[in-house]
């Protein structure tokens, strides 16, 4: 294994075990891990449980590029070991530790992440701990399944741990690394079309600052994606109409590369491009790359799709890793400062499609903390895309919780993105442009057509009586704007007694 | 007059007078207006109130750059001759009838219009009234005070109407008129210094659109700046030590170009770099340009102020205008689309500096609403600039109507920039750079830092009953999170009985 996955072969010396690379982790220490739903190391979050079972009082500071999933998020948090953390998660413990104050948590629109590092702003890069499928012979990195932060804390740590993972060889040429400068001295970043190439094949590293390589058997664990339901069909069925139809009365170009969130109504949209006869090819600018991407590679219906990592179940994992001579011509990972940049977005034109914990009848949107108070994931990239891509979906069931639960509220308890940056408005039920729209207007239209059934008349009952009594542009009684989430916290349901 | 001003011979024929010229303007009829706080046309205005003072009954949607003062959003919203109006306005009548729901009213981030108008989401361009200096020998247009949206109004127009104002014809050559492509054909904006000039000094027109041209005597209404007042110093002080600081510890290059909203904190602000010794030189990269900037040219402290129009108090203009052939070197006029473009905002690291209602312990900011339901002015280029910004400083005095509204309250009524937009948020009180703090920090810290001691108990009384009962990522109570505006709704006064 040696031979082909260290190059560089003075390295070699390097190569050590969890237990003695993980002494270069102090109490304090800032840890630059990779790490983007898939791509974090595994072995030295093991080691440092095993140095906590066994008693030692110890905190890190730990910064990935997103999620990292139980394998990290979810040890380090149940023993404790982690002070800070940046900048989104999705793991239960870690959640419920951070909502307790337990865990210093900051999410930040991830296209921010890595200048700020670079700035120095979250203090001094100790260490990074990256997997990597080889060194090159110059001594440079190849990464796994994601890009992220990962080339900016290569080059900003003064020491380097190195997990080499068992994942293909073939990676190589996935991905596409550029670092930009920083301002003022910014140059534009070269991206005309999703398929461009404008970096490098492997991460910059200086081989001096490797104090670690570790063999790694370990694998991401896999993301389980639910056959689409009816609810995420009919989401992904009003899109793909909405879009049809706006290209078809010569009201956006043919061409405008998509972005689609995680999860099941992410994966539903681009299932949905499968039997669909108007869209032949698409491009994909996006963040997160799921399963339904290799089918519509399959079908030749991709020209490129492009973003900072992917995420797979164990199937579609399988089948990527076994013809990635074949799918490396299509997919490119990028740092998420490019996947994810507000002027490569907004050039493209991207067509950005993010879900929503809940919506406001005026087209706000929470995507981050439930009734208010309680971090769910984070932010993550969602303000990116929908603030700069050409044409900005916002989805969500029209209920939750078995449907005591209303998505459209009142007021949002939380604002993550506001009126000016949402374009459309989706439910299983319909769907409202708002753009056309005062903001008068966007409450009855999402109201009669977003809104579930049962939640209709309660939530047009408030909005008349706040047009009657607070009027404005706006009209809202701040007395009883949260009333629907203060009944489900009394409660459990926010349907009237 | 005529020989200066309207250079392309065959358009003096179209010379009228502005009630004939107003005739091309019908009950419906779409008119987009030059016009961005300065620069709007005066005389159709006042020929479309004499038509509806006439009897005749006449709704037009109203589309300008940004705001346009008594002369165009006061006549017409007083006379009841406005349907819908996009994308901001300052005028007191104006807002009164969009507070009603009796005017139509959108407002967006400006960066994004133009490219809005151009794919016909607002309708279609039935006429541009445009106010200009000068028609161009080969037919093109050299704007006035403000560029705003004009390029792209006078582009898709069906009809044009000139306004040939009498101001200066030095003003030639002070603007810098870039149309971009739209996706997917955009290429990279080409401005890598705030004093990059990319464009046209003229706005490209086909002269056979131009229906009418009329002569102008009338004026921009002028800006009044109040001396800067104890705390609008305050704040600048704190700003300008912060960034000092941030440069001399090399947390920040030393040459990051600076936006400064429009008001008396802003003027403030570039009025301290007057005396500030650390601050030898320094590029603006701004929406509008007022007085402060002259007085900072003469000093030989700018090098180049960018901007999308000029904002002058009377006394400034006359001096403006005096000495164009010495101003126009340092100072460019782009179409907002450019001046606020994300892309170049975040490549150049602005520091942006702007305004809020109200800004809430976790650093969420209110630009646009009071009390959550009554339109102010618009979001206008606050979140282009706050989101995209290298630096982004949220300034407020802590308090309003004489002492009786806190500006930093528990939740605000409504959100225009989320947490995650915002870095900095200073009062006379004090400042608090939020990057490195967690929600819960930032709280203690606006509480402790920003807020007015007569609140600072309420607050944190709020704080910690929110970490006490509620608990999570961001404590709040959302039973209790606007008791501050309920109570100065029902008493006039934020304060507890």
């Amino acid at each position: 294994m040696s031979e082909d996955r260290i190059r560089y072969k003075s390295l070699l010396d390097k190569v050590t075990d969890p237990d003695a690379a993980c002494q270069h982790i102090q109490n304090g220490t800032n840890v630059f891990i990779s790490g983007f739903t898939a791509g974090y190391p595994k072995l030295i979050p093991q080691a440092l449980v095993r140095r906590a079972k066994a008693g030692e009082r110890l905190k890190i500071n730990l910064f990935a590029g997103a999620s990292t999933g139980d394998a990290v998020d979810g040890v380090l948090a149940e023993a404790d070991l982690v002070d800070w953390r940046r900048p989104y998660m999705s793991n239960r413990i870690m959640r419920q530790k951070i909502n307790q104050g337990k865990i210093h948590f900051k999410d930040d629109h991830l296209s921010r992440l890595s200048a700020q590092v670079r700035d120095g702003n979250w203090g001094k890069a100790d260490l990074a701990v990256v997997e990597a499928v080889a060194i090159t012979k110059k001594g440079h990195l190849i990464p796994t399944m994601s890009v992220g932060n990962t080339p900016t804390y290569v080059r900003e740590a003064e020491k380097i741990i190195i997990e080499i993972s068992a994942e293909p060889l073939d990676l190589e040429g996935v991905h596409d690394i550029f670092i930009p400068e920083d301002p003022p001295y910014r140059m534009p970043i070269p991206i005309y079309r999703a398929s461009d190439r404008i970096g490098k094949p492997f991460i910059d590293m200086d081989p001096n600052k490797v104090v670690a390589i570790l063999y790694s058997r370990e694998e991401d664990s896999c993301a389980v994606f639910n056959e689409p339901d009816t609810v995420s069909q009919k989401i992904a069925e009003h899109i793909l109409d909405f879009v049809a139809h706006e290209i078809d009365h010569d009201r956006m170009p043919p061409s405008l590369p998509w972005q689609s969130g995680v999860g099941d109504v992410a994966n539903a949209v681009l299932n949905g491009f499968i039997e669909n006869k108007f869209f032949k090819t698409i491009d994909l600018y996006s963040e997160v790359l799921q399963d339904a991407v290799l089918d519509l590679i399959d079908l030749g219906k991709v020209r490129a799709a492009s973003g900072s990592a992917m995420t797979l179940s164990h199937k579609a994992r399988e089948r990527f890793y076994k013809e990635l001579y074949r799918y490396r011509d299509k997919i490119i990972l990028r740092p998420v400062e490019i996947s994810n940049a507000p002027e490569v977005i907004r050039r493209l034109g991207v067509i950005a499609i993010n879900t929503a914990i809940e919506v406001d009848i005026y087209g706000h949107v929470n995507s981050t903390h439930v009734m208010g108070s309680q971090m769910m994931n984070g932010i993550g990239g969602s303000g990116d895309f929908i603030r700069n891509g050409g044409l900005s979906f916002i989805v969500t069931p029209s209920t939750a919780k078995g449907g005591k639960i209303s998505a459209i509220v009142p007021m949002v308890s939380h604002v993550d993105h506001s009126e000016h940056s949402v374009d459309v408005v989706v439910t299983e039920y319909g769907l409202v442009d708002t753009r056309p729209l005062t903001p008068r207007q966007v409450a009855e239209q999402v109201i009669k057509k977003c809104a579930h059934p049962d939640f209709r008349d309660l939530l047009w009952d408030y909005y008349q009586q706040a047009i009657r009594t607070t009027g404005g542009h706006e009209p809202h009684i701040l007395s009883d704007a949260f009333a629907f989430h203060e009944r489900f916290m009394a409660t459990g349901d926010m349907h009237e007694g």
